[in-house]
């Protein structure tokens, strides 16, 4: 809304749910989506990309948009790579990322990564509750800005910029959480670091993988490399029903587990391992979902949590 | 966003400040608007709603849109007044309201007063922190709906409606004040009732222009009987900076008093009474203005907080 | 219990329900009590502290007990003096001060006064819930310690010093209110400072005088001089039932004050000015008394709070 | 202090740190004690309370007191053996019971077990912080009351008991942890009910002896049929030191392990598993020490966590 115009073709990477939300959205608001399909289980294959926007000698496209950390499927892709397509394609298109939930959690620096728009919100790795959204805009994104002719007034960053500065807003903004805001920063950034919550993410997200690989069951992202830290979606063997399983888990151990979104609906279940957790909080939440199998009819091999705890024993400081 | 066209024309009733924040958001939304003057002292003349629409044989003002109560000028207007010329005048155009210093203070009954989009907000009567917003809309406002061709997404009702009717939303709400409006309602419907609470929103209106009466202060509003039973705007005499003023009461007294707004900026100063706030909540309130009088130079008449006091302990039931 | 023995005598000077208290206390515990009679309404007169003492000449009294801020009351004593009175007395008696509602709002030094035994609280001038109790203690006092011989347990130093040193407690302490201590004492001693917050209830205190004195009633405390800086007890005229005030000023206007205790009960309302409390607070409290007073049959003459808020806007810094 | 006389005798059976700090808490208060002398890891072997009452001809032992569930040593006696042994024995003794880490969470019902003095707290099953004692006395203990000559007045039951009856206190309570209470007895009570809150004490408590069985530990309890429900002591092999392991948990996993208490300094580590407590928060406290016996030299037998867990899916409803 605030650097396209009606009309305008983006390209959107298909990585899950959240980029195919990202798509519908988009042409609500009239715009041209160019998907590029995947099945979800992979991260960003940025040649794909630069195949495309070399295709494009006339900058049709105006932006490559792309989820860094899939909160539907736990794959995150390399976001370097996909800047680096767009530069050595040598086209025009802004690179707009979804950084919702990676951001404080998973090494993401906009500035560094030259992304054009970042965006990102309160309830995932900065801990708070829901309310807050954030967006990071390059010196170019703000160019485009000013001759973008969408309708639009409370998003509008024209607005909202000249206050910003001066540490208002141009309407009444959510005052708790920006109160919450400063207590998160200040754990992230004083008192822990974003380096050691960047290394704990990755140690649980690994601990976890143990357990999923332990207990013989099936990740949703088939590239472990590229397996996100924050959450981790596992794929319930044959005709099981996830939600069953996640029904279940939740009456018997007063545990929520994510939904399987999208074409992975009833067949895959999320674990989220982000935010104020530590190897306790992770040892419950794998515990809980090995309980839930042995009472499922799920074919598993007992032990994950085992391997889990070995795993998290043999890597600590 | 909902209900119009681009280019639609509509109609704005100008109250105050907030009027004219409708109109600029309009018009940044692509709305052709034509706004009814005036001196923003005074509530709506519904008379001249009527000669307007009554002219317009052809309805292409497609909506009326009314300040229920002006937050930057403490006075209220006649919705139903509005509705009859709207209705007598035969025309199409849709009415909607802005509730936000009204709802749950003022009495206000949107399905009563036939009313097609009202909107309202968590930071006021309701009591809660900022960040939960309110859309009321009837039968026909939704019609509209299916017809408006606005680029829409975040707050497109068609995307709201099957989520909220099954008590979903489309994308993660502000649980935290959910959670804050199901106290809030408990409170105001089941334990007070409204009726007591507009009562005593009425009360304290009428105690604080007793006050500003005494003291020999003007009231922005110049029509006593369409003043604001939720906050009071009050007029510094001569050249005297308001802003000056709430700043020393600010200073001297820890409490924060509204600024003027628009054209009353640094003229004005604006005395809230609403929401969590009882009698002696209102006598501390006038007491910080009254002490923040005398040791400004402005000239006053002290004893205000005297009178108010009587009207409370005489008006008690 | 823990410097004296069972069958000694102390001296408590009654300053009113509290001294009396302290009194039956220690009867309880096997103690005998001289008490020096009064009405309440005077402070200590360490003259007569002195006379008794001086006639002691075998040290047969082994504790002089005042109360510093008699809560029941509103008369707050001169412990210097009493001290003095003491020492010029050449008289063994240890010293001990019950400071339950100065503590942290009217100055009181335990060291420099060369008191022995002090006594406070957590639910006063250091803003927290009930459910902690300081005791301070001279070295002259610990040495007594060691020879006391009262059965206990729960209470004895003996057992809590050593603990309190290395920072413990013999027993699980009542952590919550630790915290709160530790942000009571910041806000105290760090972000105001304990001058300003003297120099705050005084101001307090005189501007409640005003109000009274304008009311025509008469203040349980005959001695201005030494009217107590945190509460203010006053007398209702005649034979007006104070409870019955109280009661009502607790329906129509939601606010508590103190009873008349002991032999002022029903005669005397007590007002509470001290804690987290401003001078909007304060004209919120006096608003109260006065709408009470005007809605009960007693005689007085209205103005009051305008009196209290003429003196708090003329002293501010 | 309120049923007995000074240089009366009680008898205490030794069943840990609590019962021993009852014992010297009584000599600190001029009662004789004789003591049951054991090895804490038993309960109360009641025919030995039953042999010396009954060579007790002149009823001079005036109290029997056993610690109910001792949170030391994690071993629970059976109360209506002790009583049944009074009783056997015509001896006219009291019963006390200490119910701290029991009350709320263990089965114990002072009026069918014919208690005459029950003694609880607030910290523990009741899930609140610490700061609320509480005492149940028979309608025996308070006849004895009436000729009890200690000196006492804090915790006396006579200024107590009149209070009490109307929902008052004789000095300010510790009003915030009322509020708590009352939530706590609602969820205990009418929520959750009582049956179902002791049955998941003790599925806890059998998944950790699961576990410490398993690794190749041994309790400090010798008598699995009388293990805590609430919390298991372990003995730590050899002579590592006990402490040495909670410092590391505490350090590597932020857990807080009990400490060994007395005779058992150093050699034991207490596990807590009782209050606001389910399936996963002790999954993860069992994985917390899991971990931390990998991380010492103890020697052990992995796999603990996953005995409990087995144990844990396998009995549930």
């Amino acid at each position: 809304m605030n650097t396209l115009n009606p009309g305008d073709t983006i390209l959107i990477y298909e990585t899950g749910y959240f980029s195919n939300r990202w798509k519908s959205l988009a042409e609500r608001l009239g715009i041209k989506v160019e998907l590029i399909e995947s099945d979800w289980r992979h991260p960003v294959d940025s040649s794909r990309i630069h195949h495309i926007l070399k295709k494009d000698s006339e900058n049709l496209i105006k932006a490559v948009c792309v989820v860094h950390n899939e909160t539907s499927t736990g794959v995150v892709s390399d976001i370097s790579g996909v800047k680096r397509a767009i530069t050595e394609a040598e086209h025009d298109a802004l690179l707009m990322v979804d950084t919702i939930s990676s951001l404080g959690s998973i090494d993401y620096d906009h500035d560094k990564l030259g992304v054009d728009v970042s965006i990102g919100a309160s309830q995932k790795g900065l801990m708070l509750p829901p309310g807050l959204g954030f967006t990071a805009a390059s010196e170019r994104a703000l160019r485009m800005n000013a001759t973008s002719k969408f309708p639009r007034s409370y998003w509008s960053w024209e607005e909202m910029q000249p206050h910003c500065q001066k540490g208002f807003f141009p309407y009444t903004p959510a005052t708790n959480l920006l109160f919450g805001l400063q207590e998160a920063l200040k754990m992230l950034l004083d008192e822990v670091g974003l380096e050691p919550t960047f290394k704990r993410h990755e140690r649980h997200a690994r601990a976890t993988r143990q357990a999923i690989s332990h207990w013989g069951l099936e990740m949703l992202c088939q590239d472990t490399a590229c397996a996100s830290n924050t959450l981790t979606a596992v794929l319930t063997p044959g005709n099981v029903s996830a939600n069953s399983l996640r029904k279940l888990i939740s009456e018997k151990f007063d545990m929520s587990l994510g939904t399987g979104l999208g074409k992975f609906e009833d067949k895959a279940f999320r674990i989220g391992h982000l935010g104020d957790f530590n190897d306790l909080s992770l040892a419950g939440t794998l515990s809980g979902v090995e309980m839930g199998l042995r009472l499922s009819n799920i074919p598993f091999n007992t032990g994950g949590v085992h391997a889990a705890l070995e795993y998290l024993a043999g890597s600590i400081d």
